[in-house]
């Protein structure tokens, strides 16, 4: 009987887990370079935690069961409720701003599809608890972050860019443009969807609004402005003037002196699906090809409270492996050899030496030296050296009967050169 | 409404993260320098991949589940399955032999006690296709990466012990003793239990295996036998000649020749609860206080067979995270700082600086520093020294008007000494 891995997991062979650790790696570097400090929590949570932020509706999407106290639990589909409950249940001994990051696997019961597993790798990061003043700071050091991330792993602004809108501004916008508050979340639907929607559908739909042809058309030119960083008085004019723009225009000076005005731009259109968004929202698409979301965050001021927590200014983002994989993949930058390389293959000429090798191995490893040998009972040089080639080692060790002088050779793989050693200077040496 | 985690799991705050980074990195650096390479494998599987190993009972341990597709899933309690299951679907293309680790979490549907937790992490390093006459070698090359782990955390040979012994010698001893094929699985499980029980309840216990009283008595004897490397010989006279220990020889021989017989002891009694072991068996166990058992493991060469793969040799162990940091916390060797200190934290004195100080901090985090910046609007700068100094930073960068000039103040907050620098000598300094 041969079994497989459940559809839409992933087996990580040695190469594929090099390249998971390789982004693993990136993420964490960049996120305490930045100041964040790592923090994780269970693989899974009592159900009704994940129906607080996204309603009932969230259970069909999760892996849920019963433990043997009849407790319903799930496997977490995502951070965030973790994070609200761990800052809300200790909240007043954590001391602020608190910038905190982690990289969960994540779980969702969906179909799998390219760029959607039912497993995977999330990278989160979120600043809690700065005064409501410094929100725009808060807003763009997020947004640093995630560039310095894209710029960490070779990507450019050409590659990317990062979407930035407002949702206090857009429903500013859109009621002035006349929707009513009942149809308000319909109209933020509507502009999450935009992009993959045909006009004329898109046209049936506005209507619904109860917005007029004229409206309609202006509605949709809303969906389709983008701004660079600096412009933000073309958007005011775009709109008409009397529009209040006062949270964008701190982050506009922030994008600036953070120097990454260039990765960025204004697009209305980005509003985010989840509900509990209640400032500045951002996502990180890639600028060629099929224009994949890499990235998504923003400001959800209300959410720490929700969770029985006080009042918390909180801004973050996730960022999923499987996308950015595919991403740095078509661009060439997964390098082939992430995986750490021997510093020796130790090889016995003799059988004395091959006797005393585990001794030598030892003394190698001890001394923090990445060292190998090999399984087979061949004697023979010449295999070995492959072998030990194959293995990607840097060096080679041979030992005959010299070893009784604490003696070895030790062979540069990439040179061929060769010279007697002492062991105990090995380390040293390599 | 407030929420708590579910029982028998953990947060992981800062402090707590940078405790299990620290087990987990020395589990990686160790692995790797002694030549594995890391792998990994879904959080959940088939729930028949569990019985396959361990049987129907083990569905009671599991949390188990059913996806859309109505196809019955689990959360992973052990990595072997998984490994197995990685191995057989690729036998034919993975060169040998096989030699992977992995720190996978684990989860039990178990009453949390100390020590055992619902959700808990596991080092497993496995050595997998060797030639069979390789046995011993891979055998002690898997306890000296136990206890060159040990050794890496600060552990010492008079703080654990590696027990070692041998199933199908101890299957051997046991049937000359008069034990029959129908009680040898009861007569080892009474071994497994030994240590745990009164002698009353052993003797009666022995009794049920339909033995003699003088022969419980020897079966109780034999269970007590421990014996160090080198000493081979004392064992086959204690049980009066006439015994097989040839596997058993190689073993003690490598032991002596990785260097490690100190940390080892023969011990009969030591077999493993799992009926998958095929060879030697070895448990690392704390020598003070409970005694408690801190990784397991043994050859199990009929394994990977049994999952729809080729005939294939293996040996391998686990190593869970709580037991561990328990000990090593007795032990006074959790360090109290292992979380990364910032290298600098930049501070704006001035209304011109305090606004430039992002282009700053982001200069120096492409340098690859680990720089922050205060959140509160205060230009006091004792108040930010103290800040800085509160978050462990190695330096504060202090900029005033100067900064015009691409030049700031960096203080050492070790000897306090402060000196004039041009913002980007700063990565060079530092």
């Amino acid at each position: 009987m041969k079994f497989q891995g459940p559809k839409g997991t992933r087996d990580f062979y040695p190469q594929e887990m090099a390249w998971r650790n390789f982004l693993h790696d990136a993420w964490r570097r960049v996120s305490v370079r930045n100041g964040f400090e790592e923090i994780d929590g269970p693989i899974f949570e009592s159900l009704d935690l994940y129906k607080v932020k996204s309603g009932d509706g969230i259970v069909n999407e999760l892996f849920h069961f019963m433990d043997r106290g009849e407790r319903e639990l799930a496997i977490r589909p995502e951070f965030t409720p973790t994070l609200a409950r761990m800052v809300a249940d200790k909240a007043n001994s954590l001391s602020k701003p608190i910038k905190w990051f982690c990289t969960p696997n994540l779980c969702r019961a969906e179909r799998p599809q390219r760029g959607r597993l039912r497993e995977f790798f999330q990278w989160n990061a979120d600043i809690i608890g700065t005064d409501p003043s410094q929100e725009a700071l808060a807003d763009v050091e997020c947004i640093f972050v995630l560039i310095d991330l894209m710029r960490e792993l070779g990507l450019e602004s050409s590659h990317v860019k990062v979407k930035i809108s407002h949702r206090v501004k857009v429903r500013h916008i859109l009621a002035k443009l006349g929707v009513s508050d009942d149809h308000m979340l319909g109209a933020f639907e509507l502009l999450d969807r935009r992009d993959k929607m045909a006009q004329e559908d898109f046209i049936k739909a506005a209507s619904k609004l109860n917005l007029d042809e004229d409206t309609v058309t202006r509605f949709d030119q809303i969906c389709r402005m983008k701004y660079s960083v600096g412009n933000l008085s073309k958007v005011t004019e775009a709109l008409g003037g009397d529009v209040d723009l006062s949270g964008l225009e701190a982050i506009d000076r922030y994008l600036q002196e953070f120097g990454i005005a260039d990765w960025c731009e204004y697009d209305l259109g980005i509003v985010r699906g989840l509900a509990y968004y209640t400032g500045a929202v951002f996502e990180v698409h890639e600028t060629t090809g099929v224009m994949r979301a890499m990235a998504g965050g923003g400001r959800y001021d209300k959410l720490v409270e929700s969770f029985g927590g006080p009042s918390t200014t909180a801004v973050g983002f996730g960022m999923g492996d499987v996308v950015l994989a595919d991403v740095l993949d078509d661009k060439g930058l997964l390098p082939a050899d992430v995986a750490p390389r021997p510093d020796v293959f130790v090889i016995g000429m003799t059988d004395l030496a091959q006797q005393k090798l585990p001794g030598v191995v030892s003394q190698l490893r001890s001394a923090g030296l990445h060292s190998r040998f090999s399984y087979r009972s061949t004697r023979n040089v010449g295999k070995l050296l492959k072998e030990a080639e194959k293995a990607s080692s840097r060096f080679a060790l041979i030992l005959d009967d010299q070893l009784e002088n604490g003696i070895g050779s030790l062979k540069d793989l990439a040179s061929g050169d060769q010279t007697e050693i002492k062991i105990e200077k090995i380390a040293d040496h390599v």
